[in-house]
């Protein structure tokens, strides 16, 4: 894949030997995220950061990757506009707001818009999440996070032992995980459900046929024995006939230290991609977990950091560069 | 006009040497818009960009405006803070705005705000529209493109042969590329509109005054036959009094490639103040124009960045020093 | 106190050597507020500028501080984000956001809330208001502006005389100033208010312990005539049985030029929190004192930057640096 000058729209778009671009270079941007160094090498560029849905994290986090190479944001933080409510297509509205900046990042709740405005658009435009269907930047930042810990522990991607567990149905994130997946050898995957959100049959089958060993329950504490990260997501109350039912659910796939401690692995990681729910009811991580050095969950988000700052400096082809425009830090970073 | 630490109020204000020297300043912006140079002129400078009513694009345009002179941006989306509600006057809102940046753009639903806003301001203020009252920069930027379009034609706005085409009653646009023509000599303005959304007569009579040509019509194939640039505007459903006679008219002056291809001269430039309304059935300029080489909408909003760059440039008296603090851009411009 | 680091949270942090600390480099802020030059001592580095509740002036204020340190900002302005509607805690909010900046300035109508979230901060929390508890700039850019009108006149904190007029059971405003007078000696206090908006108790024992004089009344001009302030605040009808005995108590607590006139000292100082109310019927500061030149209202806004840059300048610790990053200014003040 050559980076410059392209959309990200899918993970689709990426192949094995892409994915270990996107990390090198995520590892790259360390000492900038680190405020190790400060960089200028995107000094005059803008980023048009589109978010015609609200979601200040990934919103955040983007403008934030662009600033730490140097670059102006300009955004927009929802439907705002009534441009859109005049009838504007998504065409005009890309052909506009591109004229402005030289990439862009777009949020939308509708599946494909983020496509169809690229198609429009005369800037390479970064999929922000359009509905349920692709946030590549979470799915490369969730992977980049189970490569980066598993290296800590002199391992791979290759052979990993995961288990997926929650609402495996509607989590776009673990649609995206296991397609990435795909990419790499020899993957055991867990898939902890109720059976009313299973993984789709496709991916469960895409999962197969890439060679990997998929087991199927919908109990908590047989799955995660055996595994290197156990990936949580959130059950929605509302996916389920009456409350009762879903509080039943939700007990079962809950995870706190002390089951943590009973039936994991020592070095067992937890992801998460957040947010997760912290009330005492309904949390599927329990605040006691978060003294738990392998709670990888805000290393996550961390890591989306470097991801972003990857995508932009490939799109851009300024990774070569990157260090050349760079210098001290003046402030100080002792409170960090 | 001096420009200089002046309020951009008004295209009352601008004589035709006003005119023109923002058109010269707004060429000169053109290598930067384009990416070709950074300037880092504006540094440490800080935009007030106050929409306290929405509008992604104009927003966005003088943010990236003065973002790409080197300066910083401030911004407000809208009616947010409870202090207008709490009884606070403009004038209190204008002093202490103006304590924290070097200019401010301000976007306001009441006619006249703008202005009293000014008067308070202690930074230079640029209306951004005032509601149904004012909006300078995009008449400057509508006459921009026209300038532009016909120079590339071997043509100047004198002698200009336009058609204003939809709502020219209640159409800000209009109004003010008209009272901005007749600093021009020897236009021909044909005016196309349902009856009831006419041009109001004063603004008639003033192009008249101006020693211009003035036909009125409301039949869309007789007007485009013989002019250099057709002007097209919405028409609302709520200005009629049944959705029937709405559409009745809307279908009169709806443009599309095969009425393009019969009626117009080869060269006609179409423009529109964007956006316009891309429904099947309501669309006043058909998708099948977006291939149409004259399609000038885009190159409008395009002008758009260049008028407004040159405003601050001309406000703020930088001019002469945009290219002096100037350098080579750093990223790959190959995605624009 | 060592700044360096340190999350700014409440004004108990502050005894007095901080508070003069913070006040001289407030004065050394004074050329870049001014735009008499620019410094570039932040580059790099972000402010999280996290408003889940709007201020518009607040925010924008936190903001331009850190752009005229030469830093970023990256900003919500209110509750977008599902994340907490989804059961998200502010730790976990916290624990993601701090990764993304250098220090993040919090407002969020909760007390307790900025508080809770700085313990789970990576980098220093300000506070930019959490509900009625705590706005520390606020309180320190009210007596900033004391001690510099004071200044002037030759005087010092120490002896001040000030009355607070108005809503003091609720205004935050006049409980943080009056906390923050306890660190000085001998002032003396009118606390003017109707009955059922006095002063609480424990802070007219707090005043009284520090050895202050402290008098209450709920008559203007008895308390006006031998202050060097006049700290006035709005009364809001809501908090009354009827609009009637609102109208008397705010009738009686408004000031406009001919009270000053006759009851005032001729150097008085006029100061107020904002927004003031500026309607006819309920305006507590008078539009014709707007060209009184001891009205300090929009001093104070002006002074808020500058205490502002204080702040982010000793948190990151760069005072030592502000001026070996700084050049001239490239544009034209002459509009400020």
């Amino acid at each position: 894949m050559d980076f410059t000058g392209s959309h990200i729209l899918s993970i689709q778009q990426f192949d094995r030997s892409s994915i270990e671009r996107v990390f090198a270079v995520a590892d790259d941007m360390e000492p900038y995220a680190a405020r190790e160094r400060v960089t200028r090498v995107l000094e005059g560029a803008i980023l048009g950061n589109m978010f015609f849905e609200p979601s200040t994290r990934t919103r955040v986090s983007f403008g934030c990757a662009f600033n730490l190479l140097g670059g102006n944001v300009r955004e927009t933080t929802g439907f705002e506009t009534s441009a859109i409510a005049k009838g504007e297509s998504l065409y005009d509205t890309a052909r506009v707001l591109s004229g402005y900046s030289d990439v862009i990042c777009m949020r939308h709740p509708q599946s494909g818009s983020v496509e169809e405005f690229a198609q429009a658009s005369r800037v390479p435009v970064i999929n922000g999440g359009d509905g349920p269907n692709e946030h590549p930047s979470q799915a490369l930042l969730d992977l980049y996070t189970i490569h980066k810990e598993l290296a800590h522990r002199g391992r791979d991607v290759d052979g990993l032992r995961i288990a997926m567990i929650g609402d495996l149905k509607y989590g776009r994130t673990v649609h995206s995980l296991s397609k990435l997946l795909c990419k790499f050898d020899n993957v055991q995957v867990v898939l902890v459900s109720p059976e009313e959100l299973a993984m789709p049959d496709y991916i469960v089958e895409m999962l197969r046929e890439a060679g990997h060993r998929v087991t199927v329950t919908d109990i908590l504490t047989d799955s995660i024995q055996h595994v290197d990260i156990v990936y949580s997501t959130r059950i929605q109350e509302e996916r389920f006939a009456s409350k009762d039912e879903a509080d039943l659910y939700r007990g079962r796939f809950r995870l706190n230290q002390a089951i943590y401690t009973q039936f994991c692995e020592p070095n067992t990681v937890i992801m998460h991609p957040l947010p997760r729910d912290s009330r005492a009811d309904a949390n599927e991580l329990d605040n006691d977990l978060n003294q738990n050095p392998n709670l990888a969950i805000f290393r996550q988000t961390d890591n989306g950091l470097l991801v972003r700052m990857a995508l932009f400096a490939l799109v851009l082809d300024v990774v070569h560069l990157v260090d050349k425009y760079s210098h001290e830090v003046s402030w100080s970073t002792v409170g960090r």
